[in-house]
């Protein structure tokens, strides 16, 4: 969203300056990655302001006037009275802002964040080609931290800023374990592996489980039927819990529904995990434009997981962002 | 600390239960690094609150007890009224517990953490150790990128889970910025090298600078001049500002006071950055088990800029924890 249109929104919120902490927010908004404390503040002449340590580099890069961070005691000498701050704003900065003024909390910077530009888009797809790319550059043998680091190592050499997220390489009961990182243990049937680029700061976030046994083929048959299905779902105007229904009515009907323990998805962009939630209890509506994660899971406790996840781009005619077959060997 | 010297303090602050979000707090009282939103929640008897979808591989790890974490509505039915939260508590959650508490926020957890137990000094031994053998087995050639792609790789493959934070590999004029993190640019003289590794939770923050110029050697020496005196100072009960000024002071004496734009050092453990800040404005005192960085540095605008930085285990006889030597060559 243009930065002019998301300040008449912030004014129709009753909110003169919006103070923004947020890196990614800071990113979307001026193109530059602070590294240390910086904060935006949002108004109609916005103006970031950085510690004079990053002063020169966030000259060069940021879209938006730059000044020199003082303290908070200064800067609120300068503050008008009806202030915004985010959601993710901590609570001890919080305090320091202090009661003289009259403090709104506004999502308003993330919400703008759901619809991506073309150019948002790119930097996503490339963080896709990226890691998929890598992925099919990696024999999945050795240990999982092995496999995890060479993967994360061709990602960079390929493009890629840092890993997205710690990278998911789980395999055999291990599997079983949505949220398991790596392991010293070598790589046994079935492997998960979740992994991500980051792309001028935008993230890829996809999954893959190879399988090799008649039970492991099974349930990966269920978890990619009730992947294509929720895909096949996906367009502008429909319900965002809508998606999570299609793909747990289906998991459920094959009996296997107390064993997908996550959502079926949620936004990518700046942040791995954004709005919207692709689950139950999600208000919201797909509109054009929205990135998401489609991907449903089951774990067998005890035995071993299946996850299967694409990137789509939600439009008349959604697409999937994702290039690599969801059907893999070891 | 102990958990129960923790437990004790925080009674003592008036808190009878205190909700604990922050991961490195949650790892800190119960080993367990959580990956999705979870609670712990500190009272006489503690409880790790993990989503369903952690639950097993929690209860694997968590020296605590562990259960489910359901929604928070419910959980708040359970509290008492006297109710502490952490300062990095998002002020979203904040508004969410509600006014019917009395809520105290507080650093009681972080403070404990200032002072590292004979096993955490062991993970932070480690973690240096795991950097700086990956560091000597990198060649210091081609691009920056690259060069921190093969660092960041043979960290991992040497036991590192994964890099402490953007390593910064900064060369020529990008070195003149603090933070740099690394370029597509071939490395040039100076070169920057900050890096850590973590290992079981804890990182480490060391940063070398390899010099070809006069210029840049004579930039050298005197930020060494200033790292050694400072680190010399580095006792229990000397000010933590006090070693700032010794190392600022020769710096300054040299005419380069206005370049050394950042404060000395930090403590790091389970966070790369945390108490105490070796800077002019810290009023706490150096104490026995404080593991501190000591980084000046010299940022000489347009040109280039140096840091050296080592990591010191605060005693009666202070240790630099690092081993390799200040001063290296391409």
């Amino acid at each position: 969203m243009e930065i002019s249109e998301i300040v008449n929104q912030m004014h129709e919120e009753g909110i003169e300056s919006l103070l923004i902490f947020k890196p990614e927010n800071i990113t979307y908004l001026s193109g530059y990655w602070p590294t240390s404390t910086s904060i935006l503040l949002l108004k109609d002449d916005p103006v970031l302001l950085v510690p004079k340590l990053d002063l020169k580099e966030a000259e060069e890069i940021s879209a938006l006037e730059v000044d020199e961070l003082r303290s908070l005691p200064k800067l609120k000498k300068t503050l008008p009275v009806h202030l915004g701050v985010e959601p993710s704003l901590d609570i001890a900065t919080y305090k320091k802002i202090g009661e003289e003024f009259k403090i709104q909390v506004t999502d308003l910077v993330e919400r703008s964040r759901i619809i991506k530009s073309e150019g948002e888009v790119h930097n996503i797809q490339k963080a896709i080609e990226i890691a998929e790319k890598s992925f099919l550059e990696v024999e999945m043998r050795g240990s999982e931290d092995e496999a995890a680091a060479r993967l994360e190592y061709i990602m960079r050499l390929n493009g890629s800023s840092k890993p997205a997220f710690n990278t998911i390489m789980a395999s055999g009961r291990r599997s079983s374990f949505p949220h398991a990182s790596t392991s010293p243990e070598n790589i046994e049937s079935p492997l998960v592996i979740d992994w991500g680029a980051v792309y001028n700061h935008y993230a890829s976030d996809t999954s893959r489980t190879l399988v090799e046994t008649e039970k492991e083929e099974e349930i990966f048959d269920i978890v990619l039927e009730a992947q294509e299905k929720a895909i096949k779902n996906i367009k502008p105007g429909v319900k965002a819990s809508y998606i999570d229904k299609v793909a747990r009515d289906i998991i459920t009907d094959y009996g296997y529904g107390e064993s997908f323990l996550h959502s079926t998805g949620h936004g990518v962009g700046l942040e791995v995990h954004e709005m919207p939630s692709l689950s139950s209890k999600e208000d919201k509506k797909l509109e054009a434009g929205m990135v998401i994660t489609v991907e449903p899971g089951i774990y067998v406790e005890g035995e071993f997981g299946v996850r299967v996840e694409d990137m789509v781009l939600v439009g008349k005619r959604s697409r999937v962002l994702n290039n690599i077959d969801s059907r893999l060997s070891f």
